[in-house]
């Protein structure tokens, strides 16, 4: 039984991988933390691949987007060496760099631009003919039009790092759903109550529920405005033997079509029997629009499999162990919800789409900020301006309140 | 716990769906039986789609298969009849029929020499425009060569028929592995002992061991030789909700590839919260020679969706919830071994490849009859002499012994 109430200076709702992110580093900063999540990192977490990719094709005319990407990529290494540290777990960094591939001219084409985009925002990355790539990578595909290395391209083990910040949480993390905010008189945010009847004050609350409803929450909180929508997703996660030592995240189009495979290292199979002759490798991502019903529709899974091993053909001869599918938290512009809300005591870390991953370092960083007064950090202040959560409050808030 | 030793008069080693209808056929004939399996069901039994098909692509030149298979066929629906009675769950039958179906033109030349065997052994099915075809079955792909209606072909669901035979059986089935046959002075099997150290003494033995090996059973058994190696097969399971109201089994050859879409009919999926408004779909079958390891092949997965997404282009939309790989027993003759061996008490119901599902009742059959000495069923008797498991004895076993 968890402990039946508490009191914390922060109750996180949600413990996906930005909830404890953001958890583990107010724990770290002095402050006391609960997180309230009935299945912790069993929503986009659990299927999401770890590429940390801070610019790709869909970035296009996202420059606050890229700028958050940016920012958070460069705190993942610090972070995982400090979590590393604090829990003696392992949370390895793919350091090998990305290969960026195109399948067709017009795939070549594609790449062209976001290359573009790179030289723009300062990444190194470089095309490169398709023999060098393969050099570096043996086990690309025979018929590739185009590629491009990404040096400093990391990759991690979304499902490990959340495993050490739940172990580094310990009994903060409660295993019960959020049902209701409690405000006091002035409207501030001081506690929420789970569905065992449980009250957690609080002296903030932050929510990090993800692509998880917001509505019995926020039913009293008309001034807040969470416009997350689940864009479902699918990823496969592919036992692979020795015989396919995949050193690179492979990504890129076929036929216009975005898909990643990700390797592990060794010693990471899902299989059962994992042992150093296994190495995970995820394969990603389907976009749908459509409800989180948490099926895996066979054309998808198909589509997949066709993409991948047009880039890395040897994936045919990897089990296939697990296909999950979840829900991504999307917004209408594609931004996180970052910082305070229009409720004092309430702030949001929330909506981060598909760059959920990438961007729990930052996103706790300035939620911390914001908690205990400190300037957010210096090299994002204008894209933590976008990611505001107030840009959704209804205008007419106070008005139509009786 | 289960009980520590047991007598019986049958002691079936090997608790798959051909093992289980032995047994609870000879138990409705009298005898005391004792099956022994650490995981009853979840050999081959667990990946089998449920297709009665007595003759198919893979029966040119096998005329004794054909006879076993179309003796068991028609068996088939009185088992289930009596098994439903015995046990009041339900073991529905899909009786819609199959439609035989060609993708090219060489797919089409194949399937006119299928339908060329199904006139030579009787059996009602004829090629129809494929227009016919599409009319009886909406959910066909568009691009076919041709197509046939075979009528009477019918599917079972081997996991809820080995459900109602474990069901039948109950504490007569022994979570153990038998480690050990007891033979008395004359050579005559007696015994099992399983990895409990517990004896099961028996009137006679019956080797159900699917792929499993019996390496350890046979130890110190040279007269008897069970020559079964594992060829491995993946079976993908669908839930289809009531947009694809799929009603026939669809088989057939793409580009040469033999692939089969078996439905289940209406509130049977295998998905969290599954109702009437779900259908389970199977799609079969890869075939490997390769050990049992329970590895699904990324490029099998990929290969079977690509194929049966080619005849029903709308399992698109259903869920994939289940990859199941399993190797089948297949023999050299690719004939099961069935009835009495070279050691007195020792009988087989092994080795029966891609048909056990499809022989289970006739095995089961001829094995009560051989253990009851009653004649075997008189309309198989020449295909239950090429089964005799002693074509396999070795030829020199007196003078090889010391």
């Amino acid at each position: 039984m968890p402990t039946p109430s508490s009191t914390s200076d922060v109750v996180v709702v949600g413990g996906g991988i930005v909830g404890l992110a953001v958890a583990w580093r107010a724990a770290t900063a002095g402050l006391s933390v609960t997180v309230l999540d009935p299945a912790p990192g069993d929503g986009a977490t659990h299927a999401a691949a770890g590429m940390l990719a801070a610019v790709s094709e869909a970035d296009f005319g996202e420059r606050e987007l890229a700028r958050l990407n940016l920012a958070s990529a460069a705190r993942w290494p610090a972070f995982a060496a400090d979590l590393a540290v604090a829990t003696g777990h392992d949370v390895p960094l793919l350091r090998a760099g990305s290969l960026a591939v195109a399948y067709d001219a017009d795939d070549l084409a594609l790449l062209r631009r976001v290359l573009a985009l790179h030289r723009e925002w300062g990444l190194a990355s470089a095309e490169v003919p398709v023999a060098d790539a393969r050099r570096r990578e043996p086990y690309l595909g025979p018929r590739l039009a185009g590629a491009a290395v990404v040096e400093g391209d990391l990759a991690v083990n979304p499902r490990a790092t959340h495993a050490a910040l739940a172990h580094a949480l310990g009994d903060a993390v409660v295993r019960r759903t959020a049902v209701r905010l409690e405000r006091d008189a002035a409207g501030r945010a001081v506690a929420v109550h789970d569905d065992a009847g449980s009250r957690h004050a609080a002296g903030a609350v932050v929510l990090a529920t993800g692509a998880g409803t917001t509505s019995a929450l926020l039913d009293g909180v008309p001034e807040v405005r969470v416009p997350v929508r689940p864009v479902k997703g699918v990823t496969l996660r592919l036992d692979a033997g020795p015989e396919l030592p995949l050193e690179h995240v492979v990504r890129g189009t076929v036929q216009g079509r975005p898909v990643y495979v990700v390797p592990r290292g060794a010693g990471t199979g899902a299989g059962p029997g994992s042992g150093p002759g296994h190495r995970e490798i995820v394969v990603g991502a389907t976009s749908e629009e459509r409800p989180d019903d948490r099926r895996a529709e066979a054309g998808g899974v198909f589509a997949l499999l066709r993409d991948a091993r047009a880039l890395v053909p040897g994936i045919d001869e990897a089990a296939l162990v697990d296909v999950t599918p979840r829900a991504r938290p999307a917004t209408p512009d594609n931004l996180p919800l970052v910082g305070a809300t229009a409720v004092p005591g309430l702030l949001a870390a929330v909506g981060h789409g598909r760059n959920g991953v990438l961007l729990a370092p930052l996103t706790a960083d300035a939620v911390v900020a914001a908690l205990t007064g400190a300037p957010p950090p210096d090299d994002t202040h204008d894209a933590l301006a976008a990611a505001d959560p107030r840009r959704f409050a209804p205008a007419t808030t106070e008005g139509a309140l009786p």
